[in-house]
């Protein structure tokens, strides 16, 4: 079996590729007829889709070498994105498709439901105070040394609301990046991981909550103790009214949930409706959507359901069971069980294959190659990585006696969706420049290769005492 | 077990009711900051997604009574959008943001597309020259008596080409509505069953030739051979091209296909994309990209793949099956390779759970009911309406012997999804007036409501020899 895998692979890949040259070759038929800067005909934007999954799939290669899938999708779109350098212009009119960018921005709000649905709060509760000093830590180091050293001293002519920003762009670790580093090194179960785990957790919520204070500060202009308190006070009442009631209705909901059996649409429906709802309530409240989309995950969490196909072949074969009484029923009748539940996650993970990718492809796309030219530009990424590595190093410090410091130090390193959301958003709110964008976008890439490497060493050298 | 469920049930409609009121409620809100015209705020778009999605599954209430659900989303789209006329704005925003209308066209391209996974090549083989006769006598019935007889004794003021786009739109049966009807009566085994759906896979294939020759009349602006047989041309080649080498190269996708174990995400990116691709080429080929979204549909019909979640119940059972030798380890066996394939099209499903909804619900905000005030849109319904049901009724004399032709007849009467998009498309091109779109989607509606009723009571009439 694992034979015929090894022989089939290459011909698969062989024929994604051959299938990504003919949706190139296409696209520059299709783009003859397009009106530049308009919203193109739909059927353009689907050919902009097929192309931007595809290619990210050739480029989700990177696995192989144990790197995360998201860096194959920011590397497709930093090529596709630039090939405009060697003069070929096809894939401009992607940065400016409204749909395509719409598409994105649902996608990035799916991302962070399910990274909230992975998380949830009894967990947060029980890795507990170490987990939230390391995140604290982490964000107020990387912050500082952000905002109140690199800012200044690199980006002298931009005001305070621009260091700012480029601080809190910082600080957030990517649940996603580290959570998966530690799976794929088989290490998910050891206290290591759930320290780093539980703090990148919470450190993407203070993200989240600095990422609304700088967005106020920036819309509003002005830095006042007001605006501050106002723009923190209304996201502290937003996130624990949405946890606080969630807890009170999610066992309620999840009674309902698993009790239903007909039609796993009505499921979805609610799930992404809810999702959907709490990014648009949290702008009423001032604060980013992908942050009540966010909540939204944490307080669905607790809820499972019944998966329809499995309960399918679970009563076919608990009908045939009922006949007999032996050893082998009970065991069979174990693992049915066992299958029977479902995560809420499987309903919404086909929806996030379509349009995550999107988010990234694009955010790469966004990066200009050309700016890596620039010496204040490399300069200035060179600093942030440093920032980003440091500031999460010295924040281990506080993880407490018989942990492996280093790999807490090397496991908070990791920077990834929470960061370029902050790239995104900065851009679109004007405060981050293209080069201050493509800095940012460097960061992630470094501290997404070099962390799984650097991480792997430490989990190879004898723990701590 | 189903007493818990009934107690349950008007606890769950309750809160999806609870639920869509405080979406309801937080629409104005959202809207006073939203300028007119302009594309609106993601966050906006968001929650006009979720206000769709409750609404529609709160009106699948339909299905109740043993209506299919599109009709609940027709008429939840009718009433949002129609609120204006007694002075409520809230949902007039949803017709014009272009967000919301690049996502119901994706919507309507996976529902095609979906249709085309129903339908394929051999299937329709195999009901052959029958079902070939009766689709293209209701086709070309029901095409003369719209666009020679109804358009132009009613609409004398338009000219030819909106005529003949009058008696397209009428020619195909909906192939998702007869197949649901034939299911939910438990009759969908027998010979009329076969007959009906094969019949309707083929004129949804005529309609939307036609669909492409009249679009094509309309956007040339004359009626000449030269034009008619060129669009026809290019859509046979296109259909025919695409179903040859899909024929072809199918059997070794689906090899490739059923063998990969790894990433259920691959295997949704290829189909999605797929889907995408046709569209986009259909395009190419001056098709609506729907006919490609269907074609891509038909070609990958014959490719299952592996279950990965019932695969590994699958390698748990047999694991524990190895050591047993009995009748049982047949039975449970036979039982766990029935379950162990997947269809491509539960890949597709989520995705359209999210998209259709939006294509339907739109479509019904989109019908005019002051119209129905207009004697003259009324008049136009229940000629058309007459029409759609004399026309398909007699192409039932085609059927052949032993056949019921009460339920051929009735059975070809729903009218749906292509019906609604020849409106969309046609009100695009500016060819179909907000009365004559009116009119059209009246049609669907009463088919809809009409159909179910007449064939259950030809399916309880004894046979017809």
């Amino acid at each position: 079996m694992s034979a015929i895998l090894e022989r089939v692979k290459p011909y698969l890949r062989i024929n994604v590729i051959l299938f990504a040259g003919l949706l190139a070759f296409l696209t520059p038929q299709v783009f003859a007829n397009t009106p530049e800067g308009a919203a193109p005909h739909a059927a353009v934007t689907f050919l902009e889709i097929a192309l931007i999954l595809v290619f990210a799939k050739v480029f989700s290669i990177v696995e192989r070498w144990k790197q995360p899938a998201v860096l194959g999708e920011l590397l497709v779109g930093v090529i596709l994105g630039n090939l405009a350098l060697v003069g070929i212009h096809w894939f401009d009119a992607y940065k400016v498709d409204p749909n395509l960018k719409f598409l994105a921005e649902l996608g990035v709000a799916i991302l962070l439901f399910r990274t909230g649905l992975e998380s949830n709060v009894s967990e947060m509760r029980r890795v507990g105070f170490r987990a939230f000093l390391i995140a604290l830590a982490g964000v107020v180091i990387t912050f500082s040394l952000g905002a109140f050293v690199i800012g200044p001293w690199l980006l002298p002519s931009l005001g305070a609301a621009a260091h700012y920003f480029l601080g809190a762009a910082l600080t957030a670790t990517s649940v996603g990046i580290s959570a998966r580093v530690f799976t794929d090194l088989g290490k998910i179960k050891t206290p290591e991981a759930k320290l780093v785990v539980g703090a990148a957790v919470i450190d993407d919520v203070i993200g989240l909550v600095v990422l609304a204070v700088v967005t106020g500060l920036v819309t509003t202009g002005a830095i006042s103790f007001g605006v501050v308190s106002l723009t923190l006070g209304k996201a502290i009442i937003f996130l624990v009214g949405a946890i606080v009631l969630g807890q009170i209705f999610a066992p309620r909901l999840s009674k309902i949930f698993s009790r239903i059996h007909a039609g796993a649409g009505t499921k979805f429906t609610l799930v992404i409706s809810f999702c959907l709802l709490f990014g648009s309530l949290a702008e009423q409240f001032g604060l980013a959507p992908i942050i009540g989309a966010f909540a939204a995950g944490l307080v669905l969490d607790p809820i499972h359901f019944t998966s329809f196909k499995n309960a399918r072949i679970a009563e076919e074969l608990k009908t045939e069971l009922e006949k007999e009484e032996s050893g082998l029923k009970h065991k069979i009748l174990r693992i049915v069980h066992a299958h029977e539940e479902r995560h809420i996650d499987d309903l919404v993970e086909p929806l996030s294959h379509f349009l995550v990718p999107i988010f990234f492809v694009l955010t790469g796309m966004n990066v200009d190659v050309s700016s890596l030219f620039n010496p204040k530009v490399l300069l200035l990424a060179g600093a942030l990585t440093a920032i980003a590595f440091i500031g999460k190093y010295c924040s281990s410090f506080f993880a407490g006696p018989g942990i492996n410091k280093m790999v807490i130090g090397f496991g908070m390193i990791p920077r990834g969706e929470v960061q370029l959301i902050f790239a995104a958003i900065g851009k679109e709110l004007g405060v981050v420049s293209p080069e201050v964008f493509s800095a940012i976008v460097i960061v992630v890439i470094a501290s997404t290769i070099f962390s799984p490497i650097l991480l792997g060493y430490a989990l190879r050298e004898p723990r701590a005492a």
